[in-house]
């Protein structure tokens, strides 16, 4: 299995992505194509290049952040995500990593590999693991920003084979975002989706709120990229502001009493700060397209983008991909 | 100035109401008139009901949670939240507090009071208190799901007129949340209104996003009332998740240290929790219509209605009515 892995996107390339495929390469036995300078690479890369395990693929190319996705595909067809995701379509690589602009990513694959038959939209699928106990998957948290009735529903259906392969969860439990409990309540778009929701075949429980997303009342989350968005950095913001004070407050602790004595205090508190830190955990999968594509998220350091290969492994060895273009969508 | 509040609504009616009536007519030099059945209520307001400050007004009906607000507004004359909002509208009252239905506050202080010349639409104004040095406000938080671009603008003028007055800052930062910095980035609607926005005379300082929220980006942060509804309760679930994990942890913390010793370490945290209750701190102003109208949590307890009372008292003092009619609209 080759993964090829975006060394040229993200705010801490090249440097933490080499550093990160080189664990991911070692820790999961895949394959890694780093795609991007190879005047550059090489040199990062350093004696790991003559192991097996790290590959470099030339990208001469990089979209930046602020540019506009749709000119950056047209105007840079040797960039590191044009480049990586035509290793998806020639079937070079198995799956492609990405930590550069998510919007050129969404575009570069839309327009190159295209959607799964039936798709009207590909969606980026995101894993919350505010409960220690098992991570709930946010649908779309982020490539659609207005969206139909009928893209929310095939959400819901990509989403549940994503969670039944990846949880092994055999009838996940999809919920509908909205700002009320009863179906009545919402804005039109939730309305109209709730009623077709209802007479599919999937295990869809109702609306739930914003409240019920950190106790796990559903295993999916069903929204509009725009709101989905929204609501996965404002727990990445929140989550933030919990970990500073934290590390005051364990600066201040640690001026005043031995080691080891807050340990047990602060165990819970850090494990879910630190599973809301969604630079770690949170690897994203492009769903709906035909090709396996991982978005990682924009600030990835090495631990992170070493965790979105693993997903990428697990995405590919489940085959989610056949998954979901055996289904039939409304 | 007498204080309407609605005895009969919410999770913890009439009970709490009553307590925190009490409280605050104590605390803040108020006239409180409490809304609901006399004869439970002069039960609960017992010895205090001699004593200058308190007051009962007879409703002899209240609107449940699950019932459908227009439908209640038309059939329920004598509700609690009729008869208080009547009382605005007559001027037996300056304010009025209600932790009942928040669907049927709105609709009934619509059809009764009606919006302030050029409002299209009132909309909910929650301050939100995650940074210690001042609370932000969210606006739309919840009355209107579906928006139209000049629905946010006139949100944007409507929350700093609110902010003016309630913080003392002369001249809020107004930010649309979004999903992208960028003005090209959101939804048809935000990068509509934010074209219109940054043509009006407010401190418009573009799109904020998510994780910019608990940053304190911005003053005022304009939204439609599905996004704003979503926000809002996210962050409140999020705060009850480590609400109970430092419980937990003060718990397990407390049979191995002696007293006091995780009282630095805690008292960062602890506060921020405490903050971001909402159930607590966050009082809602509906702005736009005629009448000071403030919504309380539904799980308000005694300290929660304490405090919206407050809220209510600087917002009748601050004339904030007056300013609002004063605005000519976009």
């Amino acid at each position: 299995m080759i993964i090829a892995v975006d060394a040229a996107g993200g705010e801490y390339a090249p440097h933490e992505i080499v550093k990160g495929a080189i664990k991911a390469a070692q820790e999961y036995k895949v394959d890694i194509a780093l795609v991007g300078r190879k005047s550059i690479l090489r040199v990062l890369v350093g004696r790991h290049l003559n192991k097996p395990g790290i590959t470099i693929v030339e990208a001469s190319q990089s979209i930046e952040l602020g540019e506009s996705p749709l000119k950056a595909i047209r105007n840079k067809p040797d960039s590191s995500i044009i480049v990586g995701i035509d290793m998806l379509k020639n079937g070079t690589a198995s799956a492609f990593v990405s930590a550069g602009s998510s919007g050129a990513v969404v575009g570069a694959a839309l327009l190159n590999l295209g959607t799964a038959k039936g798709i009207q939209r590909p969606a980026v699928g995101s894993l919350l693991h505010i409960d220690a106990a098992a991570p709930i998957l946010l649908i779309d948290a982020g490539a659609n920003a207005d969206c139909r009735p009928s893209f929310l529903v095939q959400f819901a259906q990509l989403g549940t084979i994503y969670i039944k392969e990846i949880l092994g969860i055999s009838s996940p439990r999809v919920g509908l975002l909205s700002n009320g409990e009863e179906e009545t309540k919402g804005n039109r778009l939730t309305q109209e989706s709730h009623q077709i929701l209802k007479k599919t075949n999937l295990n869809f429980i109702g609306n739930i709120e914003g409240q019920d997303i950190s106790k796990r009342a559903a295993d999916i989350i069903v929204t509009d990229g725009f709101t989905g968005n929204i609501v996965l950095k404002t727990l990445e913001g929140l989550g933030d502001a919990f970990m500073n004070l934290r590390r005051v407050g364990q600066l201040i602790s640690s001026a005043y009493h031995h080691q080891g004595r807050t340990l047990l205090y602060d165990v819970g508190l850090g494990s879910l700060v630190k599973r809301m830190d969604y630079r770690e955990y949170g690897g994203s999968c492009l769903l709906g397209v035909n090709g396996n594509v991982i978005i990682a998220h924009g600030r990835s350091q090495a631990r992170a983008i070493k965790n979105a290969i693993g997903l990428a492994k697990q995405v590919v060895e489940r085959d989610i991909l056949q998954r979901i273009k055996e289904e039939s969508y409304e």
